[in-house]
């Protein structure tokens, strides 16, 4: 039996050679470059994970699993110009180390670059996978549209906010699932209880991400704590907040949003609210709402337990990390 | 038998169907609106036209004849970004009329579309058909990156000013054909001769732009009379005129790009010695050239003649053009 260290390899291996294949032809230099980044490189352990839990040669998942990887960083390309980030995992962003128009045309061919590895899927799965690829890619899209229509629209309720970074986050990890799953042979009901899993540890992993960034500890999250109060973001945090105010409270937090305040006080007083407000419990409650939802979709799956021991502490690692 | 114009009124409508479908979602809407501007489709009308070359029913190609329409407009959203283009086909660009950030996201949506389209293709010949589509798209990437590369350099051959606009136009109108092609069953040789043909006519189309931006009726193609001189375009007649040109019209040359002198002046000395260095007439003869080629290609095809008859009217009017 394979173990997540060992698969973590072979994705490591294998995005190597895709690098080495595209040599250094000026439009796959920036695609070569974000890749050489590095990050977690969790959407593709996922696709082999599910394959792993479905058949015991995950082998045909190998590609596809690569593609989620490659889709995954042609996002973080074009998602760096619209948000004019400067930094991407310590190093420059593309559109800062070449341009934005190197960054818009790399990022285009990566998208394809994406296609190009989806379909070494084998033959008999090919259209499904396909499918699954294609409305998961323009998910993400819309996630991402309705995260800049966010920032300039005034309210924004907590539904709507988890369907963004459900489209924005989830649908990803959620494909890379059930495409694993498709391939490996697993019923419909179980690739669609793979899916519903990786959705809801998507929306506890984000929504652990939004208290990290208010609530965590700076030396190990790496980042200023109060980073998305910084930047006026409409987390959940801030969401239900502004719902729970009373008139005085809501005059607090406009006062706050204004941006004549001095950064370390405005992040001291909203946090302060937030914890008279109660929505950092609330925020608490929700992350293991969606935790143990996902771990019943996983329970429900109709294979041996210890096949899904790999996935299990993958997800109980995702939750409790503290960065 | 069907005619051009009904494959026209074919695609008209089904992309009419497409955007209805689209509705007025955010993302959306940007691609119905570079769809609503028109031009003149014919990416999607050379896959019927091959399908129909070697078939009698071209039903099964309609939705990857419709998919090259949508990732050539894709390749517009994006290029208009980077050119800063202010105008298409006479309406404000995407990025003008929204924004960038919209412009690129929309195009990313525009070029999965693309791919939702190409996996309607039959089972049997989806793989196929795929790996000509990412091969084509990737190359049509390289084309505009090569473009872009072109325009900081100082120097650049005909061969690679050639090799620039095969994959910038070229690849795409044989890519289609070949789709149009394999979908209909034609042999591995004939697929090849018409995959050649539209990349010949490709060449002998965008060489002859090239000479209507400079010697053309600016009443006729409804553009400026010399264009790509104001705009210090390294075309095929600039590059071969500094081959062609001795020290002294060198200088003349270097003069003219130096942007202090008016652009009338600009225009009328560069084309008179465009004229004494007969580099319009070697552009023609290229065209002609070719144009041949691309007829060779065509009737080694082994079909009837008659069935080529679509094909061969619309690859003469191409030619005749005066805009």
């Amino acid at each position: 039996m394979q173990t997540t260290q060992d698969f973590q390899a072979l994705i490591d291996q294998k995005i190597e050679g895709f690098c080495r294949k595209n040599g250094d032809a000026n439009i796959l230099q920036p695609v070569n470059y974000i890749l050489s980044l590095g990050g977690k490189r969790v959407r593709p352990l996922l696709t082999l994970l599910a394959a792993d839990l479905f058949c015991d040669d995950i082998e045909d998942a190998i590609y596809p699993a690569i593609a989620m990887e490659i889709f995954h960083n042609f996002t973080l390309m074009h998602d760096d110009i619209m948000d004019n980030a400067p930094l991407r995992r310590g190093h420059a962003t593309v559109h800062e180390k070449w341009n934005r128009d190197v960054a818009i045309l790399s990022g285009d061919a990566m998208l394809i670059q994406a296609y190009q590895l989806i379909i070494k899927t084998k033959p008999e799965c090919l259209g499904e996978v396909m499918r699954l690829f294609n409305q998961t890619a323009l998910e993400v899209c819309e996630g991402q549209q309705l995260d800049m229509d966010f920032q300039v629209r005034k309210n924004v309720t907590v539904e709507e906010y988890i369907e963004m970074i459900r489209l924005k986050t989830s649908v990803l990890l959620g494909g890379a699932m059930k495409i694993g799953a498709t391939i490996a042979g697993a019923s419909a009901t179980d690739s669609d209880a793979i899916y519903n899993f990786a959705i809801d540890l998507g929306l506890s992993f984000q929504l652990w991400d939004d208290y990290l960034d208010a609530f965590g500890d700076a030396s190990k999250t790496g980042k200023q704590t109060g980073g998305d109060i910084l930047a006026d973001k409409k987390t959940f945090l801030m969401i239900r907040a502004w719902e729970k105010a009373n008139s005085a409270q809501r005059g607090v937090l406009e006062q706050c949003a204004k941006g004549s305040m001095e950064g370390d006080r405005k992040v001291a007083i909203t946090l302060e609210l937030f914890k008279t407000l109660g929505v950092d419990a609330d925020l608490r409650t929700e992350v293991e709402r969606y935790y143990s939802r996902a771990l019943q979709h996983l329970d429900s799956i109709q294979v041996e337990r210890d096949r899904k021991e790999h996935i299990r502490l993958l997800a109980l690692a995702l939750h409790h990390r503290q960065f």
